[in-house]
């Protein structure tokens, strides 16, 4: 929310659509009792002059709902199987609570359902959102932008070069990829593969860049696609064995992938850490301490992630450092377990 | 959404309030726009006309949202950590978006939180509420009645006689507790404990009824009292050793109750099922395959609980059978595994 050139005023926005101050100030905080004509009018004038409503101010004058909305962009069935989505909702919950506003989670059954999402985001019915687990090509930005809700993303966006004011929380992907990476090679492992994420979401993309980063283009032969399921992580060993038989370490873009990927070295009799040495990335319980071995893994806060999203989007301003887009990035550190 | 007197009108409403039935049916509808000390009359009103919105009829009128709310009565790291509510849920969804309704989950950490539900589902966000696992001296009820949404209930309310017009889906849980009762009772076994849920539960109370049917009062002796958790499980089942060390059978009121027994009974050197026979209650998966041995246990459909709801929030009348308060039971099946 912080901004190199001035940031356009509601005034602005009400002029370029010829209509009262009121009037913009009412579609703008949700459209209730404005002529449809005249909302679209305003939404244009947003759009075009890419007008974000200052939450703090916002919040002074119109802030009815004490509610704020949570977009996991990932069909329910996954958000209830990995629970990592449970430990970021964990920490938002207990933020919103502490602020007595109401956690409305907004579930879906898939990228179908995004358009109905966004109608209810412009609808009036909360005072913010956050939004986590993006996919490329995702309609749901620029729908929530048409919204006018303040948001704060979970993971940095990778589509923020069209938006303005986006703001959002992170973990350092790419440091700690490469810090795991840079342990296998430490410990003498010579063909360290990658199981990666999804790839079409920036926190796979930049643990592929972090492992790149220590093992240079030609370790790409070494990497394989996952899409941070147990059942990824196991096709991708799968495949990698079979293209590589004698790899030696195997860096997984999460704990769940890397959960997959013991099982297949079991099943094919490969001991860890002996003959593979294996490193996830999240730390996740009870997922982590009981793999068999236990996992050696990055661990990032994931809750301690939820929390300051809901933070951000409640106190603004003031939690966020300077620079557009503004990201807060958090650190990661090793978990020194069993298997690597 | 059947009831033996005549219901109470809009129209009567507004009469007492001395309003519009305009302005009535804005406050019943969200009361957007309405001065407070009208809203305070009209709401004074339907309570004590206990009026409750035709939901046909307001959802042909004024249905704007094309969402549902959904209120779960545990704190959120409880909804995530039962697979029971991850698999009602999956039901709701499935059935809302085949309709394009949004799922809303209100998500809280407890029941202190419960007055802010209640003033969301007031403020007129969404067109009816689906609730579950509601506990005795839950202000929800009262308040949701307030709020004046269509609402059904997941599982009987226990409270039902102080309102009109209650629809709810519920397992027949006395009769299916009835089934495992006398499973363990024709196996020849004499000393039949059972465990119960959370008693502040009706589905807790039904299954000890349906206990008791079998054993009569006499059987109290071995009642013990559990939570549903597997934490709980375990407790109970320590304390039910130590007051009873040749138990020869023990009903669970559900599964994850059954699986902590299990972990006491392994531990404890007793054999399942020679020394000791187990059965539960939902046939959770993968709880009730995983357990060791795999659990005998009494199936409800959640899932079809879930869809179930949703198909009668969206669908009223047509789909309910007569009565007041208008219940759908639906039957339970027993399932035959080892452990019993």
């Amino acid at each position: 929310m912080t901004d190199t050139a001035p940031r356009p005023t509601l005034e602005a926005v009400a002029a370029r659509a010829g209509v009262s101050r009121a009037t913009a100030s009412r579609v703008v905080n949700g459209g209730d009792g404005v002529r449809e004509p005249l909302v679209e009018r305003v939404r244009r004038a947003v759009e075009e002059l890419g007008y974000v409503p200052n939450q703090a101010a916002r919040s002074l004058v119109t802030r009815r709902h004490d509610a704020i909305a949570v977009v996991v962009a990932e069909p329910e069935t996954r958000v209830f199987a990995d629970p990592f989505f449970a430990l970021q909702l964990r920490g938002i919950s207990k933020e919103l609570t502490a602020h007595d506003n109401q956690l409305v989670l907004l579930l879906t059954e898939g990228r179908d359902d995004h358009a109905r999402v966004g109608r209810y985001l412009a609808g009036g019915h909360v005072d913010g959102a956050l939004v986590f687990s993006l996919h490329l090509d995702d309609p749901l930005p620029g729908l929530i932008q048409r919204a006018g809700v303040p948001t704060v993303f979970g993971g940095r966006p990778g589509w923020s070069d069209g938006l303005r004011d986006v703001v959002y929380v992170d973990s350092d992907n790419r440091g700690g990829a490469r810090d795991a990476v840079r342990h296998l090679v430490g410990l003498g492992r010579t063909r360290v593969a990658h199981i990666t994420g999804a790839l079409d979401q920036t926190s796979a993309v930049d643990r592929l860049e972090g492992f790149k980063d220590v093992m240079g283009d030609a370790g790409s032969r070494l990497v394989v696609h996952g899409d941070f399921t147990p059942a990824g992580g196991e096709r991708a060993m799968r495949e990698l064995l079979d293209r590589c038989p004698d790899v030696d370490a195997v860096f997984a873009a999460n704990d769940l992938t890397a959960a997959g990927a013991l099982r297949v070295l079991r099943e094919r009799g490969r001991r860890v850490p002996e003959d593979v040495a294996v490193i996830g990335f999240d730390d996740m319980q009870p997922v982590a301490e009981q793999t068999d071995p236990p996992l050696t893994t990055v661990r990032q806060d994931i809750e301690e992630m939820g929390r300051l999203m809901a933070r951000l989007l409640l106190h603004g301003d003031d939690e966020l450092p300077r620079g557009t887009p503004a990201g807060v990035v958090l650190p990661t550190t090793m978990v020194h377990r069993a298997s690597a």
